[in-house]
C-alpha cells in the first residue's frame, strides 16, 4: 500500500484544471484517488455553495476520465471541503491517492496510511445527537480497518465531514413532529461538528461510552480530541470520514505529525509540530526544510470566553463577519507566516477539537 | 522633555473608564496628554462611526477633568483611531503624554521623542492631490520641530490621520463644479492615505519635490515610505500628524524601533524589528523580554497583484468582507502570535507605506 | 396636555444639528422633550454602536441647552434607537415633546397622548425571563398612568427598548453561577425583545398572567401583540417604555393609528392603517394627504418558516447579512413606496409583535 | 413560432429538480429551450459562484436529456443569472422555450417573441469600452432578426449578460501591456453593464453612433435605455443577449409589457406597467388578475446622489453590505408587495438602464 499526496490551487470553485492536467500528464491515476480535502473561497457558512460546486466539478472530471457516472464517483471517493479562505489563505485542494498494487508490507519505517468510510445520511433529528456520534464512531473504526491501523494511538488525524439542518429540512422535520438539536442552520452546523468530534473520541478510546451524553456537548470543555477535525455543510448528507496515520505496513515518502494549539496565538505549538517532523525553522519561514511539507490541516476556534490571554476579542459580537471567518483569518495568518505558505486547510468550528479557544495542527511532509 | 506611553483596553467604543481611573489614581496628568492612537471595533471603512464615538467620549472625559470645552481639547490633542479589530485583535488605545517640566537635555542616550501638528481641513477637491501632500509635509516638519528632531533620519514612525470625501461632500463639491480625485467614499479614503504617505516622504527627504506627482499615486510602486502610517476616516477634517523618534534630548524609559515587512508573511521582518530592540524571542511568544513592549504600530495591505509568494489570495474579490478587513485579521494574527499580545494597532490601507503587499512595524519598548 | 412631534434627519450618527437649530429657532423647548425614537445607520446588531453614539450626542446637546448634566438628561428623557437603515431608509430621529402647561382637558376629540417609564436594569440572568416581563409590564402601566390612559384599548403603540447580554456580561454572570436564557449576544437581543413583548401584552390585558411562561417564548406563535414594538441593544441597561395612544384629555393636531401586517408583503394592511387616518392614496405615493404623516413606526420579521406566501426566502441561511437586516430593507422598501417617504422607523426582531412573519405599522398624522 | 415561459424555484443553486420533473412529465421539450433567466442566492458580486454552479447544473441536466455535451448545450442556450435574493426574494429561474414547428404567421394579435445571440468573448481591455458596445449592438440586432422583429419599437426588453475582469485577468492584461477601463473586479462589472446598455441603445436607435463615447459612460445621465437590462459576472466570457418583444407573427398566450421606474419608490410606475397589461390591482396584491403574470424582470440602482426624494440614503457608504444588495432588497420588497409574489428577477447595477436612481420593470403575462 502506498499513499501519495498532491496539492492543487484554483482560479475559482469550479476550476479543476490543475488536477485534469496532472491526470493527463500521467502523474495521477484517477482510479487511485480516495479522498479530497480542500478550502474553497465561500463564506464557510450555511449558504456557502462553493463546496458543492467544487464537488460537482470534481465528480464530473473523474466521471469523464474513469467512464463512471458522477453518482458512482460520489460513492467511492470522499470529498471534504471547508469554505472560507479569509485573509491570506489560498483556495486549494489536496488529492489523496492510494496505490493498492503493493500489499501491506510486514514491517518498515512508519509511513502515511489512509482509510475512509461513509455513514448513512443521518436524519435531521439525529444531527447533533448520540445517534450521529454512533454513526461517526462506527465509520472511524471502519476507516481505521481500511487503513490497516489497529491501535487508535497510531492515528494522527481524523477528518470528518457532516451535514447540517437547512431551514427546509427543519420545516419538514417539524412537520413530522421531530425534535431537533437546533433548527437554526448555523447552529446545527456546530451541533454536527460536536457529534463528529465525540464520534472520533469514542472510536479512538479518548472517552468512554458513558461520556457520550448530549448534556456534555458544548459544556464539558475538558473533553476534546487532539486529532479530530470536523466540518459540516449543506452539500453533504452522509458523514464522510478520512483517517490518517503512520503505519509500518505502508510505503511512501510521506509521514504525518500533529500537535495541539493551546490558543489562537500558540506559536510554540506550531513549532512543536514542526519539531516532530524534524523541520527546524524558528523565525525563518524561508527555511529550505519547509519545502518538505505537502499538506497542512488546521482546526481553530474563537475563544468562547471572549478573551485571548486575558484580553478581549470581538469575534463573537460582530454582526457583519461571522466569528469563524475571523478566527480562520487570524490563525491562517499566523500559520502562513510560520510555514511561509498560504495553501493551508484552516477550518473553524473546533468545538471539542483541541482545547477550548485553541485547536489542532497536522502536517504531512516528505521524509527528509 | 519626557514622554510616557499608556495602553488601555475598552469594553466598547464609548468606554474610557480605564483612562479615567488612571487619571483619578494620579498615574496620568491629563494636561500632559498630547495624542491618542488606537483601534476601535468598527469596520474601519467609511461608515465606521466607532472612531468618532471614541473621540467624542475622550474629549468629554478630558473636558471634565481639565475644565476646558470639548472643542478646545480637540484643538490641543491629536486623536488617531483606526477601525477594525478583526480576528484576535483587541480594541484599545494608547495615550501619549509629554512632561515638559524638564527641558530638552543637551545629551544622553536616545529616548522616545514625540511631536504633533495639525493641517487646515483640505477641501474635498484637495483630497488625494498634491495640495494635500503639501499640507501633510508641512505638518510633519512642524511636528518634527515640536519634537526637537532636526534630522529626518531620527524619525522612526509618522502617524497621519486624514479625512475623506463622503457622499454628501462629493455632492456639494460637484455642485460647485469641483473635480474630485474620487467621489467614491471608500476610494477617497485610499486617496487620502496616498497623499499622506507622499507628504511624509517629502518631509523626511525620501522623495524629491518633482516626484510628488499625482500620476505617481498608486502607480509608482517603488516610491514608498518605511516610516509613514496613514489612516483616513469621516470623523476628521484636518490632517493630524504625530511624529515619533528617538532623541538624546528626551528623557524616559522608552525607545522606538521600526522595520519594514516585505509581505504579509514577513515573519523575518517582525523578528528583525524585535532584534533592533534587543528582544530575543524567536518561536517563543511567552519570552519575558516581550513584556518590555508597550505599543505596537503596524501597517499592512492586501497584495495588489492578487498573489502572495506566488499563490492566489481572494481578498480583492470578496464582496462580503472588504480587503482591508481581511489583511488586518491575517497580519494581526501573525504579529499577535509573534508578540504574544493582541493589543496591536494594525491598520490596513498601506498604499506607498512599506513595500507593495507588505507594510511596516514599529515597536515602542521600555529599555532593558 | 399637548404633545408635539418633530422629525429630523442626520448626516451621521453623531449629528444633532437639526434639533439644535430647531431649539435655537425657538421651535422646540428642550425642557418639554420626553422621548426620542429613531433609526441610526449601524447594523442593528450587538456591535451597533451608532445608537449609543447618538444617545451621547443628544444628551450632550440637551445638557448644554438645559444646564443639566448628561446623566440627569438620561434619567428624564427616553432614548429609543434602532440600528439599521437598510435599503432606502433614511437615518432620522423623531422628537416627542409634551407641553404640560395646559392640564388634561375634561373632554374633546381624541388626540395623541404620550407616557413614559423606565424599569431598573435587569440582571443578565433576568433578560429573557419572567422577571423581565414583570419589569416591563409594570413600566407600561406606569407609562399609561403618566399618559392619563386608563383603558388598555386606548393604547395604540408601545415602544420598549431593553438591554442584552454582552460576551463580557455573560462571562461575569457565569462566574457568579448565574444561568442565562442565552449567553449568545445576538440571541439575548431576541430574548430581551420577547420578554418586552410579553410585558406589553400582560399590561394591556392581551394575555393572562399564567401565559407568561418561558416555555411560551418563541413557541406559542399565537400569542402576539398588535401594539408592542421592542428593540434591544447594548447601549441601554434599563428597559425604557413609551406608550402612545389617543385621549380626549390631550390637545394637539396629532392622532395615532395602527394596523397589523399579516406578512412581509401585506400591502393591504398598510393601506388599512392609512384608511384609519382618512388618507386615501392607493397606488399613489405622491398623494397630498400623505403629507399629514409625521411619524411611521414599523415592526417586521423574517418568516421563521422560511416561506413567504409559499415561496422560499433565504434570509435565515445568509451568513453574510443578518436576517433582520434583510427584512428591514424589504419591508422598508415596500412601506417607503406606499408612503412616498424613506424616513421610517423600521425595526426587525418582531417576535410576538404582530403575527408570525408579519408585524405592525403605526402612523402618527396631523388631523385633516 | 410559439414561445412558452416556465418558472421554477430552487432549494439551492445546484437544484434543477423542478425542471427535470417538468421534462420528465413531458411538459417541457428540452430541445425547445432557448434561454434561462434567473436569480441565484449568492451575493451578486464578483465572488458570487452560485451563478456558475447553476449554469453547470443546468448544462448537465440538458446534456443528459438531450444526449449532447455540456459544451454544446452552452453554445445553443443562453444562461443569464443574476445573484442576490436579498430580502423577500425567492431563488428561481425562468425557462424560455420556442416551438419552431409552426412558422411565423402573417398576422394576428401581438404575442411574445424571443430572439437570442452571443458575441465573441471580449478581451479584458475591451470590457467597458466602445469595442464591447459594438459587440453587444451587433448581437442585439442578430437577436432581433432571430425573433423576426424588424422595428426596434417592437422590442420590450433586452437582457444582456457579460463578463468582467477578475484580479487574475487584470494581472494577465497588465502583463501584456493592455490598458483596462478598470482593474478593480467590482468596478469592471459596472463598466461591462454600461457598455451593454449603450450597445442596446445603439441597436434600438435610442442613441446615435457618435454618442457611443467612453466619456459619456457613467456621466451622461440623460442617456438611458428604457428596455436594457444588463448583468455581469465572472461565470461568462461572451456577451449573451436575449431580446423580448411582441410580434404578430408569433402565437402563444403570452404578452410582454414594460415601464420605467422613475426612482426606487416609483409605485406609480409599477402600477402603470400593470395597467398596460390590463391588470387592475391597486392596493390589493391578492387580486386574481395578478395570477396571469408568469415572469417579472426588474432593474434598479441606488441613487448616485445619495438622496431619494430629497432624503439621504446610506447605501453607498456601507462597508458591510454592497449598495446593489441594499437596493435589490428594497425594490424587491416594494414590487413583491405590489405583485404579491416574491419570484422576481430583480437585478441591481442599472447604470444607463432606466433613469438615474430608477430602473425598469417588464412583466410577461398570459393574455386575459
Amino acid at each position: 500500500m502506498r499513499a501519495s499526496v498532491h496539492r492543487f490551487t484554483q482560479r475559482d470553485p469550479g476550476d479543476v484544471t490543475q488536477l485534469a492536467e496532472a491526470i493527463d500528464r500521467g502523474e495521477i491515476d484517477p482510479a487511485t484517488i480516495v479522498a479530497f480535502i480542500g478550502k474553497t473561497e465561500g463564506n464557510g457558512l450555511v449558504n456557502d455553495f462553493t463546496r458543492g460546486y467544487l464537488v460537482l466539478s470534481l465528480k464530473l472530471l473523474l466521471s469523464e476520465r474513469l467512464g463512471r457516472s458522477p453518482d458512482e464517483i460520489g460513492r467511492s471517493v470522499v470529498f471534504v471541503f471547508s469554505g472560507g479562505t479569509e485573509g491570506v489563505l489560498t483556495p486549494h485542494y489536496t488529492v489523496f491517492c492510494v496505490d493498492r498494487s503493493t500489499p501491506l508490507r510486514a514491517a518498515g519505517p512508519r509511513r502515511l496510511a489512509i482509510g475512509r468510510a461513509l455513514t448513512r445520511a443521518p436524519l435531521a433529528e439525529e444531527i447533533g445527537t448520540r445517534a450521529q456520534v454512533a454513526l461517526v464512531a462506527d465509520a472511524v473504526r471502519r476507516a481505521m480497518a481500511e487503513a490497516g491501523i489497529a491501535d487508535g494511538a497510531d492515528v494522527h488525524f481524523v477528518q470528518v465531514k457532516g451535514g447540517c439542518v437547512t431551514t427546509e429540512a427543519a420545516r419538514a422535520a417539524h412537520a413530522r413532529g421531530a425534535v431537533l438539536a437546533s433548527a437554526d442552520p448555523n447552529r446545527s452546523m456546530a451541533f454536527s461538528r460536536v457529534a463528529g468530534a465525540f464520534g472520533v473520541m469514542l472510536a479512538l478510546g479518548d472517552i468512554a461510552e458513558d461520556q457520550v451524553d448530549e448534556a456534555n456537548f458544548f459544556s464539558r470543555l475538558d473533553l476534546w480530541s487532539d486529532r479530530a477535525s470536523v466540518s459540516s455543510g449543506i452539500e453533504v448528507a452522509e458523514n464522510e470520514v478520512v483517517v490518517f496515520g503512520n503505519s509500518p505496513g505502508w510505503q511512501s515518502d510521506f509521514v504525518i505529525g500533529h500537535h495541539v494549539m493551546d490558543d489562537a496565538l500558540d506559536l510554540g505549538g506550531a513549532y512543536a509540530c514542526l519539531d516532530g517532523l524534524g523541520i527546524d525553522c524558528r523565525g525563518n519561514n524561508r527555511a529550505e526544510a519547509l519545502g518538505r511539507i505537502v499538506c497542512a490541516l488546521v482546526k481553530c476556534e474563537p475563544d468562547a470566553s471572549g478573551l485571548i490571554r486575558g484580553q478581549r476579542h470581538t469575534m463573537w459580537q460582530d454582526g457583519d463577519i461571522n466569528a469563524q471567518r475571523h478566527i480562520r483569518a487570524a490563525v491562517g495568518g499566523l500559520l502562513a507566516g510560520v510555514l511561509g505558505d498560504t495553501r493551508l486547510f484552516v477550518s473553524g468550528g473546533a468545538e471539542h477539537q483541541g482545547p477550548p479557544g485553541g485547536g489542532l495542527l497536522a502536517l504531512i511532509a516528505r521524509v527528509a
